[in-house]
């Protein structure tokens, strides 16, 4: 048991090692021996859990629905924008989901890992809305899939904006105001005066998916709300 | 004047084929070798024109504006919608117009050749959303500036989206998708109904901005409309 738990302390100081590499260099530059000395393992132990660099890449991507998580709401277009508060501040804050990013986005690397962590963020997304539509939170000609799509490419275009521009400093007020200018089009009145969209609630969101990730991340229970 | 025009010739055969390579392969990638080959001319005259590749870069980058023209309208907010549509267009079909958009966004060659096609981008769209909000077309709450940012990265988004899952192959209807969430947000009704955002006119217009693309980088005269 305690040589178990030993095991999956050694996994993850490895994933966030590599995680913290990758973002910073980008698949092609990060080096096996970089991760080694970030992640303070032996040789041995990281090529136990990871064959390769492209395992370990495997690895951080694998992680993305582990680390993000969030609290349900009876609006499922506040447990939208939830998401895409929570995803912003986590952004800031955690190599382990801005590598995500990275490894997604970047041209030559996409060939090799595919394009899993968009199309999963792309079904997310739908699934809320297709919730959102059956409770009649959306106005009639909203397509699900289709906004679905959309959402996520327009935020990963404003995660994108703000890194380049402002270091990801402006992240959660970019992503309010994505938020501000996307729900008119699709949100019925009465719902879109109701949902609650600022920089404060990101940071509350924020602060507990952390917390939530930790938990998990480490292989113990979560706690509940 | 032969001679210059045999200059001008040769340097667009030159930017033409870095941007093929850069579109292809990525800045780290390109090589100068592959770049001479499609050009078809002499290292020494690529040297001449060009004295590295990353002068090579920035003769690309610097084509942007040049390459991709919009004609005024009335509505400043379908001059907007034009420009999104015409450059989605062109960039699924223009080496020249997509290597811009890698370059730009590419983490490590962003820090070398700065953020500029970015900040143009974001500043052209502002002026467009200044004059719409001089002109009675913006709802009240509307910031020119904020607007303008978020058009601009969201557009970046959609285009990066349709590239990694559909080859760009769907890119002007999901621009039209775009224009659909985003327009009922800032527009007020009256302009809003009025608006042609449709991919028809994408294509219309693409051909024309392709007409005029072509006779500003062999430095003849752009005929009117």
């Amino acid at each position: 048991m305690a040589q178990q738990e030993r095991a999956i302390r050694t996994k993850l100081a490895i994933v966030t090692a590599a995680a913290s590499v990758f973002d910073e260099c980008g698949y092609e530059r990060a080096t096996i021996g970089e991760i080694l000395a970030r992640a303070g393992v032996t040789k041995g132990a990281l090529y136990f859990h990871f064959p390769s660099k492209a395992a370990l890449a495997e690895g951080v991507l694998s992680q993305q629905f582990s680390t993000v998580s969030v609290e349900p709401s009876a609006s499922k277009l506040q447990e939208l924008v939830d998401t895409g508060l929570t995803v912003a501040y986590r952004m800031r804050r955690d190599p382990l989901v801005s590598a995500v990013a990275r490894l997604s986005l970047e041209q030559d690397v996409r060939a090799q890992f595919g394009t899993e962590a968009i199309t999963q963020w792309i079904g997310a997304s739908a699934l809320l809305l297709e919730e959102a539509k059956k409770q009649g939170e959306l106005l009639p000609h909203v397509v699900p899939s289709e906004t679905a799509w959309l959402f996520s490419a327009s935020w990963t275009g404003v995660q994108v904006y703000s890194q380049i521009l402002a270091q990801r400093e402006d992240l959660e007020a970019r992503v309010v105001s994505l938020f501000g200018h996307l729900l008119p089009g699709i949100a019925v009145p009465a719902v879109l005066a109701s949902l609650e969209i600022t920089t404060a609630r990101a940071m509350e969101l924020g602060v507990r998916s952390e917390a939530r990730g930790r938990e998990a991340l480490a292989g113990e229970p979560v706690a509940a709300g």
